[in-house]
């Protein structure tokens, strides 16, 4: 059993120590950490090898097993993403919204680390190494609780983590692993409220829904992705077409790509064109029946499939009257992720940016480019699908909050 | 029984109405509000009579009936708040940190509601008015769940925001009211994650523990404030003075009062006067074996002084070998609200700021300041003590999320 009083507090301390490092000195660690998950090549492959037996003898298919391996190849790229999070800009310690208020008192925010950030995750194990040096570059203490499946090569990345800590002058526990495959240790570390933020599930529906139900500690989100792409009266077909091929096609596993079409009646004419093209991308079509009058080739949608994430190249058709079915829809079966218009419209364009309630809106833009590194935030920790905290990518602002402080002269209250 | 699944679709669609609606719509709806609680006071004073009647018969304390009570003049002191959030500026809308992508894409942020909004308050039933009147400025709905003393009192006041919102062109059920006193109700509540976006409980620590332990929902806290003052060496003995007696006298009962006091070794000599002054104002201390060997008058401090949140004329007095010390104290048994040092030294003012983990730090002013009016920010929600979404103040801004728009030309994600 884990002793969570005592992870925790070690946690505490350490978050204590991080929110002061400098940048420097974070930014020295993370790249000694990739310079030695590299070094330690064969020691996480003979950890990795352990989780991949035990997967093959558990009858795991294929895709898993292939998303567990660690290769050096892989393990660079592990390395180069934590590289990466070291050049990027240090969100502690900015300073802004300073006023002056009448009484002379000087009233700014400071960005500051959360404290101590708990994540439980089920992806592929290179999810150890991100993690952790998004935690450590915004100052924050992470507790890592990975996939049973995963046990091995998560620990021996944790370990790697840990020891570079200790040689760049850092507290090794900056770097905190769960050190069993026991599930009951999640449930202890939903609770340990005293001593955890924020809790971060990255995982399938399961996950979320299980951390969602028991944890005490506040939670963030990375939800499913139940993004549509709507096409307007008047919107070009070339324009059209891009679009929704490359929400589509471009990568169907992830939460931002699109899994809905919902095209303008005016616009019907042009539908054929555009789901030939995706059909030769591919891409099973589930129609409803005004679709199908003008394109017979798609299969009848049913009932599940408004709403569904598919997560492959399967995507949902569906003629609506105008912006008010198509925002009606969005608002009854999304997941407020991504959508998309578009629209040859600006003055539309804007209304359905304001009606739609998702983490982002793009006109004449892929439902794709809702991603960090594509606004420009760089590495994120995943794209939230809540509103409180922070919605869309959850970068290294994101993983910060701000404290008030006041310099005075002396100053009290009447 | 309540069926929260008809107020929660009742609210959410609401929601979608509020985030749409014009400052001008929303602020003359509020000055309609005001206006109506003043034109039926006698509606308001009849119906808190029930609630005053059956606090008498339960035999609440003459305090607690006391704030129970409306008269005319508390009615029009709580038409004036809803009068002060019509004139703040409006969060909803405002665009920022907006870039063009290298591939030419427009990225911004949008600031919009947050949906739907639960309250949970065991306070004065003005409490209803100033809640439902933030959250309709910040075009939020509000589902307002007050505490059973208040009924008839809190009804009265949410029908007449209803009947104003009716009136002013606006969907009533922008503030909804948990017509029933049954407590199961707050469970309900608590477990209607479709349908509420946050819940802010206002009240006493069994409140916020509920609430935290039970919520399915995200929650901001307004949780108990353990506020420290630190004397640093070479304080000045006048602004020390100053500002410790305004931190723990001006308005004892609140969160941003100070509870404790800590004195650097060194300014140990002037900490008779300061405790005599303190004395003076009606301040029991209770202190340390070091404090007191200075000032024998003090009652001996108690394990249980330390992290006490009196609310009341008591302070814990403490003598701290320097920063180290007080931030040590600090962490160990403050409550992350709002601590203070009074130092002659930038440098080191600077240090305490970086050093304490609280919502706000004060360098050379009052505890007292951390509020959301004193700020700037106008009229608040209460003080977040929690890191995650908003910390201090929660004032309109905070009641607001983003989202993120793209403009683009048809862009697509290689």
């Amino acid at each position: 059993m884990i002793d969570f009083e005592i992870i925790g507090k070690r946690g505490r301390a350490a978050a204590r120590e991080l929110a002061l490092l400098s940048t420097a000195k974070k930014d020295a660690a993370l790249r000694l950490m990739a310079d030695t998950l590299v070094a330690q090549t064969a020691r996480i492959e003979t950890e990795n090898a352990k989780d991949v037996t035990a997967a093959k003898k558990a009858g795991l298919d294929d895709a898993m097993i292939d998303r567990l391996i660690l290769n050096p190849k892989r393990i660079a790229e592990m390395a180069d993403g934590v590289r990466q999070i070291a050049s990027l800009p240090d969100p502690v310690g900015r300073i802004y919204d300073e006023t002056v208020r009448p009484n002379g008192m000087k009233v700014a925010k400071i960005r500051t680390p959360i404290g101590v950030i708990g994540i439980i995750y089920e992806s592929r194990p290179n999810v150890t190494a991100d993690a952790a040096a998004l935690c450590l570059k915004s100052g924050n203490v992470v507790i890592l609780r990975g996939g049973s499946e995963a046990f091995f090569s998560n620990r021996a990345i944790a370990a790697i983590l840990s020891e570079s800590l200790r040689r760049a002058d850092i507290t090794p526990d900056a770097v905190l692993f769960i050190d069993t495959p026991d599930r009951e240790a999640v449930m202890q570390m939903l609770k340990a409220d005293k001593y955890i933020d924020v809790i971060i599930p990255r995982g399938g529906y399961g996950l979320i829904k299980m951390v969602s139900e028991n944890s005490r500690i506040p939670v963030v989100k990375h939800d499913a992705g139940v993004c549509h792409v709507y096409i307007d009266e008047g919107a070009d077909p070339a324009m059209a077409q891009n679009i929704t091929i490359n929400a589509k096609v471009q990568r169907p596993g992830v939460c931002n790509a699109a899994e809905a079409l919902l095209i303008h009646k005016s616009w019907l004419q042009n539908a054929p064109a555009l789901l030939d093209a995706l059909a030769a991308k591919g891409v099973e079509l589930h129609a409803d029946e005004r679709i199908r009058a003008v394109y017979p080739k798609a299969k009848a949608a049913t009932a599940d499939d408004w709403g569904a994430e598919y997560l492959a190249l399967i995507m949902a058709v569906k003629a609506v009257d105008g912006m008010d079915e198509a925002v009606d829809h969005i608002e009854r079966y999304g997941s407020h992720h991504t959508e998309a218009i578009v629209t040859p419209s600006a003055e539309r364009g804007w209304e359905f940016v304001r009606r739609c309630d998702s983490s982002a809106v793009m006109v004449n833009a892929s439902t794709r480019f809702n991603d960090g590194g594509q606004f420009g935030l760089g590495a994120e920790m995943g794209i939230s699908t809540q509103k409180l905290h922070c919605r869309g990518p959850m970068g290294l602002e994101e993983l910060t909050t701000y404290k008030y402080f006041v310099l005075g002269e002396g100053q009290i209250r009447a």
